[in-house]
């Protein structure tokens, strides 16, 4: 385990809007996380702890036939114990461009490549109460097959379903993943497609 | 600082789908948020760690008034160092029903009140790859004032935005929270309001 109490070396007092920073130490960190808990001056003046989630940035991709066909994968997902089918997600690695990085991860997960890129929103803030944790969505249009090499220690169902459907599945609570939710809805909104 | 390396007390090994929990150890606890690390066999077999962040359940309301305009509060967020407009959140507290929890909040934090509750959206996954954290979303119509006492640790503008004004701003990337940008998006729907 790669987790340590390490005091995190930033000068302080520092402001971040209408709260200060006394301190900061590193609670844990791992390949994918690393979590601080800072002393801080609420708004208010008083004294409290703020406990902070950093992450990779995460990237997601609505990923289309030219028949406008989505490619969903379906995995177990071992944080929230259930089952999920979901846009192809990926995090950024430090430095990566999260275009590449949806870029690998389209051709990892399901063997897919396209020339039309798009981006559908940027800087998403998927849990920023205790997160920093920011998601960028694109679109991908007449996506096609090529060389597959999925990661063997992330077994994926990969299915092909006909967009509006998708879109049924998000209304119907049948695609419950947010990134996938929000990169669907925004598809939809670019493309003109409704229910 | 309430943080301590702790066994998890469940029986090990655990089958959890496709993987297996050999052990876990909770490496951190606030009032908020606690982090747990997980010795794990992954689908393929081989050994690996699991980092996780669980959290309360999260919640959220599009709350409007009788003549469509929406709830939106401005705030500083600590975890992501930017101001946001962001729709009613708060989270449930441990054996709290979600929806009497959203419901003090539209209190606490817009001085508002309703009788006219529904659920737009339940158990959505924020961030499955690292957080069990779940978000129901209601829908509140025909709200009006109640008497107001706002959390002074959690100071925050409150504004009245027209309904579809609201949906160009998740689409213009002014709402980049994403509990928000679902909200708004499944209110349009439910109410067949588009841009």
């Amino acid at each position: 385990m790669n987790s340590q109490y390490n005091e995190v070396t930033e000068s302080f007092p520092k402001k971040r809007g209408p709260w200060t920073t006394l301190s900061s130490l590193k609670i844990y960190e791992n390949p994918w996380i690393s979590v601080r808990e800072d002393q801080v001056l609420r708004p208010d003046g008083k004294p409290g702890i703020y406990g902070l989630v950093q992450t990779k940035v995460a990237t997601g991709v609505v990923a289309l036939t030219e028949n406008l066909e989505i490619v969903l994968v379906g995995q177990y997902r071992y944080a929230t114990e259930v089952y999920t089918w979901e846009i192809v997600e990926g995090g950024a690695e430090h430095g990566e461009d999260p275009l590449q990085a949806i870029q690998r991860e389209l051709v990892e997960e399901a063997g897919m490549i396209s020339d039309n890129w798009e981006l559908l929103a940027k800087d998403i803030q998927l849990s920023n109460c205790h997160s920093s944790e920011l998601a960028n969505l694109y679109l991908a249009k007449k996506i096609r097959v090529t060389a597959h090499s999925p990661d063997p220690a992330e077994p994926m169902e990969v299915k092909m379903v006909p967009f509006k459907e998708a879109l049924d599945m998000v209304y119907d609570g049948k695609i419950v993943d947010a990134m996938s939710i929000i990169g669907i809805q925004f598809a939809a909104n670019k493309l003109g497609l409704t229910r």
